[in-house]
């Protein structure tokens, strides 16, 4: 293959971004399968989704035949805000690393709410504004997804009310006042201002919280205020054809410089940039076009795809939400305390999980000391300090680049880097402090967990 | 004028980029008048100034003739890491104020040290080592400045002694944690760990610190140990130097589009940022080439351009510096302790001093509460978290635009958006609470510190 020269930083002109997101069900042979309604046992109607989620976005949530679905110029505005997001030759890396490999990262950080997340925001934010609704209500973890949210909605004008997983509102103290800034109001959960939060704390006094939890408190309050709905910031197949974004950025990139990927390497919480960044590469695998070995990294403290169940699950602790069939460690299941940042939630992606069940892509489990090293590491060379979720995905490409130094490959190893570690300096702090354990579930306290799953004939 | 159509951020490509900094001295009709020894009256020479800075730094800070310095290659390979800097156009913003006004950005902020203070630190940090020294002290204020010097010492395994002043310390705790992540060891000033912070220390007990200090207990500690030299983020002129990098890039971009600007606004508080940013602009208007409307931007809190006296006077409050010719508040001088972040140096910038004293450039002095909130307005609308520094040119520029809006003149502006805020939280929080106030300082506080100024014949 002859490379032109590549810069540091791969940028697009805005003539060069993507003008529609790529849905990859369009492509897949076993589409994933249908949400189910816990009531009836029956997959869940547009109408019934319409009561918790936009009409518009239901409607791309249940679409598994259009492949592309033009972005609204109103969206592709506010991606020119902070997009195209850099591609990044990680030349510093891989001098440090002395490995033959070409090790490339699309760098989603460059914004204010530090992650990719925002991409999916402003979408679903455009749409609720488009449907004359009052505001929105969601859930955080790490505070990513509120940060993005409550800019999308500062933007827009939207209300925004976000609960968040209360760890996280007590270890990152600052997400809040960012979206404050933006003008978003925030809930630490489980909380009393819901009934399912009300129960939670009951049956778990002490809880730290999860993203299930969260996700519960927030459909409720949608539920019960007129003029609101909810919006998720991974998971949902809506999420994933929006992060399309990521990897179609990339593959164009790549692809001015006449750049093919051997290994595409995501970290994998709900799958909202896994599954964006894989989406181009994946297409083309599952059209048979091109071959791409592709990563899912998780933590060893949250291993749904690597030591959870393929099943109909609840995507809340609460179970107010539909069931989804993914690779799940139970509603129930909570990660370690000790496990810092998110990455916590206890289910995957429909499309990822039947993707990874029909072996099309690999996952491995990471620790939580091996992943700070490792962004340590890389901030020190690259200059980047990263989330600890995305540095597990720098710790996989670091074993990837490793492995070639031992054989010599010259292999093209892509990651996403998800975002920023700036709000995550407690964690490191930790870290430094020795603080830092990595907590494993055994196997008892998943088979627990999994036991409580429903049944769904 | 006819302007392509500008796209919302415009980069320059690798080629583009700029391989010289630009030396403003050249084209000073009146240079900046030199250093003076305060033992002996007389200008500082090389060898003096070789004590406390590496040999190539003094060399530049001595050359007020020389108009381009060569970048070194290790130095623009590192800046391609994160630069280019986007040049933002401000259409939000822009469309928000209803102004005809044409406004635009230079964002600094898209590094790990959120500021634009890593130019000058890797040129510094690679000189250090070029020289063969073993480390670096310096101090630091808001944090940007000694983050910058931790991810340069960091990348080129340079040791790195960081004195923070207190209020920062304590304000801003994440930013330890970052410049630790980089292997940097951080200390409070003033501290007990030098003669001079003890001396502080037994005359101002409380005090919550000021730049004077750190940089007094920086310099001593680099003086008495072999092997390091001190350091500094700003004020000097061989950072000036550094920093053109940013007007520089500014200017290319522009001239893609051939836009001219009519109003450059900088903030300003040793001058750093102001002196890049204005460099290749100021550098056409002392040749008579073009004509620039100039405004540094100032706290109403450390007002040294706007209240200050233009007279030799020490850079630090611990009188070990050598006597620099500048607009100053008194080298004892310590702004309000409700003066949130940065910019709260009692001094400025020599060059910048005698340009303004000339009559090349104007200031102006904004208050705390008011800079806060035009940060929050501009956040909402352009998406960045601005810092508090950055925060007084976008005041400036939002006052400039509507200026516009009321004559109907389609002015262009360019301001520096010098950084993010993602440290500075606490701040945002007291905005929040109303606990923010303006405190300015007396025109008795001012004389008093003024009384202090050394005598220079």
């Amino acid at each position: 293959m002859s490379e032109k020269k590549i810069p540091y930083k791969i940028y697009l002109s805005e003539d060069e971004m993507p003008r529609a997101w790529y849905n990859l069900r369009a492509d897949m042979k076993v589409k994933p399968a249908p949400l189910i309604n816990p009531g009836t046992g029956a997959p869940m109607t547009a109408q019934e989704l319409e009561n918790v989620f936009c009409t518009e976005l239901v409607a791309q949530e249940l679409d598994d035949d259009t492949a592309f679905f033009p972005i609204p110029q109103e969206i592709r505005d506010f991606y020119k805000m902070y997009r195209p997001s850099p591609l990044v030759r990680a030349y510093c890396l891989e001098e440090q690393l002395q490995t033959p490999a070409k090790i490339y990262y699309k760098f989603e950080g460059n914004n204010t709410s530090g992650s990719h997340k925002l991409n999916s925001a402003i979408a679903q934010a455009y749409y609720a504004k488009k449907q004359g609704l009052k505001g929105v209500t969601t859930e955080t973890g790490a505070g990513q997804w509120g940060t993005a949210l409550a800019m999308a909605c500062g933007y827009l004008g939207l209300d925004c009310q976000v609960y968040m997983v209360k760890c996280s509102y007590d270890q990152k103290p600052f997400r809040r006042e960012v979206m404050k800034v933006y003008g978003a109001s925030v809930t630490p959960s489980p909380s009393d201002t819901t009934n399912v939060g009300r129960k939670i704390l009951a049956e778990f006094p002490g809880t730290t919280g999860s993203l299930g939890c969260a996700i519960s408190e927030a459909v409720e309050v949608a539920g019960s205020n007129p003029g609101y709905r909810y919006v998720l910031g991974s998971v949902l197949n809506q999420v994933l054809l929006h992060q399309s974004i990521i990897g179609l950025e990339s593959k164009i990139a790549l692809d001015k410089y006449g750049v093919k990927p051997d290994i595409v390497i995501g970290c994998a919480g709900g799958g909202s940039n896994l599954g964006g960044l894989i989406a181009p590469f994946m297409g083309e695998k599952l059209r048979g076009e091109a071959d791409y070995r592709i990563i899912a990294v998780e933590p060893a403290s949250c291993p749904s795809f690597t030591r959870g169940k393929f099943a109909y699950d609840f995507c809340d602790t609460g179970k107010v939400c539909p069931l989804s069939k993914m690779y799940t460690l139970g509603s129930s299941f909570i990660p370690s305390a000790d496990h810092a940042g998110g990455l916590r939630f206890h289910g995957m992606s429909s499309i990822l999980s039947q993707l990874y069940h029909d072996g099309y892509m690999e996952a491995v489990s990471v620790n939580q000391t091996d992943i700070f090293r490792a962004a340590e590491q890389f901030a020190r060379v690259e200059g980047i300090l990263p989330a600890p979720e995305s540095s597990h995905a720098i710790l996989a490409a670091i074993n990837e680049a490793n492995k070639c130094k031992e054989t010599g490959e010259e292999k093209t190893i892509l990651f996403g880097l998800t975002g920023t570690g700036y709000f995550d300096m407690v964690a490191y702090e930790r870290f430094h402090k020795g603080e830092l354990s990595s907590a494993v579930p055994t196997d008892e306290d998943i088979a627990k967990s999994l036991a409580r799953l429903p049944r769904v004939d």
